[in-house]
């Protein structure tokens, strides 16, 4: 696969400090033309499961060959693994902890390498910010195509880790749960599109309330509760022109109920 | 107009999640040499109002040929058009809601062309992520030079939309409000520098305080209240090494009157 | 030195207001081959202390030939000089108030040039936003190579002007304070690895409360409160899982002893 010079970068570091910049200062240090996008600093503290959705969700949208970078790292400096990996036509930089399970399922055919923090770095890797010593090097390497996927590390068995929330679905319907709150109190499910189609007409309740199948927020009235299937194929619980997490006093892990509606 | 292979971005979609890098994916993918640029992804959700204002402020500051997406977009999904502008030497993509009228007012010589969600993207449009399914490849496009502005859509007539609140010239002065509070708590007026120089000497006045005209803020005394034209040609209230919007409890809307002074 | 056409940015305007976003229209008008990264946006207003801390620690990690941009500058419009700094083989523009002492004292070699504004900007330049009119221009001036530091101004004499608090060495340990407290509550001192290293087996106390020394966070169990060297060689109080900050109750100033310990 041909590299594509595009970096994406995913972490929990915030964008107040200046881990960030750093990061990307190693990257164009070794690799001057890198095309660095963020996805998003703002996972929350060492939350994988949020990464993890988040990573799968993006990476469709980037060209083949990119190199993606996730640093939501709860174990740095452990024996944990650095790895790379390699899907479908994309590569992935992260910690063994699972964060990139989701995309690489999605992605299919993964292969990984096990990086060696001291063959990445010119100083000594420091204990605590391999994002910086391990992570943005071995990107910089691979986007630039300086050293190929095999050429970055031993092969090393690829198992996934990281058990994500499903939708369980019954004789009646589906149980899910909400699974990321957006910006706009949004509320998206792990309930996929391909499962509303199966169970055809059917109900959507949250906190015991029902909410109104639409197709897009502007068909429903302002203040409205809403279902629909969302930009990314998920069933997501909206209010048009007002936040559902809001009205619902909802988060993170709450579930949602979908029962098939059928003729009487 | 050639273009720069400048983009930028303007969005109310925050930086948490990851909106806005899914739409650099969808442009890097069409356009691998695009050179893009944030303005703000925090206009408060579907504030078109400021968004317009922040707009209108940033772009004489872009090269010619660049292209400017503007996603604040409450009604995405209904009837509302998604167009393509240009204006002077720059061009825009954004949904027809008036976003774009005070930066259009601006440039001049608008015309406009309507895009077809259809034809810009390559899989089927989403009812709720315009941005990256419409307007970030009609940007790439058009910055690519891949389809001139032409080539976009079909003409489309431009109307205004947007009515901003203007400042009202009267016998004694002008009535003015806070259109923009920045980071600083600086309030910035639709009160502009010309209407000030053809008042010649004048009071500043907002919630009853009188703020003193400066040339700078360097010029006041930590803590004073303090009116000057700011870098961007408006009047605008501020507190040295304070906020005046904290100082005054202030938001964006409050009134502020500024009355011409004569010899007595 | 050759300019590596990068350049970065740290500065008190946050991410919120388009000022950044314009400082980047400016800069890639005169340098379209700019390659701009974010160091931070988010100094506290006017603190220029982390500012110069910040920009310390960062500047290693970028190439030789980068221009850094600091703009936190709470007399822009005073008669406070505009400069440019060359020391080792990076270049500064920075109002001159110490932001960058700390950098250049890392760095060695300081020249310094005294920036016109009259000669860096095409537009009068305003009196309030010197990182749009002066700082911006100055950079794209020197990282595209368009002028040398010679030709960006007089020569200036360079006075270090910030004094930061060090850590102060006694016969018993080390006295030093919290300069940084990052997103994770993590405390970073002023106490230097190597000043660590010369005393040897050592206490660290911060509120009354004695932190385990550790070389990792990893190697402390969940909640425990510990002591280590972090990834840019400052002594760190961290809390494994948690944020220290809170769990002390410390914000930047809070002092922290270091006790050497010796054999009875």
């Amino acid at each position: 696969m041909k590299p594509s010079g595009v970096i994406t970068l995913l972490t929990d570091f915030g964008l107040d400090d200046p881990f960030v910049g750093v990061m990307k200062g190693v990257i164009v240090s070794r690799f001057p033309d890198a095309k660095i996008f963020d996805l998003s600093h703002a996972v929350p503290p060492q939350q994988i499961e949020l990464a993890a959705l988040w990573l799968e969700l993006s990476i469709p949208w980037f060209p083949a060959g990119t190199v993606h970078v996730v640093v939501v790292d709860p174990k740095v400096g452990s024996e944990r693994a650095a790895v790379a990996y390699r899907a479908g036509d994309h590569l992935f930089v992260a910690p063994e902890n699972g964060v990139c399970d989701r995309a690489l399922a999605r992605a299919g055919d993964v292969e990984a390498r096990r990086l060696e923090p001291a063959e990445l770095t010119d100083r000594a890797p420091s204990a605590t910010f391999h994002g910086r010593d391990v992570f943005a090097p071995a990107a910089a390497e691979l986007a630039s195509g300086r050293r190929s996927f095999e050429e970055l590390g031993r092969p090393h068995a690829f198992q996934p880790i990281l058990v994500s929330p499903r939708a369980n679905a019954d004789s009646d319907g589906v149980s899910g749960e909400v699974v990321w709150v957006d910006r706009f109190g949004n509320l998206v499910t792990n309930v996929e599109a391909r499962t509303l189609s199966e169970l055809g007409s059917a109900a959507v309740v949250v906190r015991d309330r029902r909410c109104r199948m639409v197709e897009t927020y502007a068909s429903a009235a302002p203040g409205e509760l809403i279902a629909l299937v969302n930009s990314f194929d998920r069933l997501e619980i909206a209010v048009r022109e007002g936040s559902a997490a809001e009205l619902l006093g909802v988060t993170r892990g709450a579930p949602v109920r979908v029962t098939a509606l059928r003729a009487p």
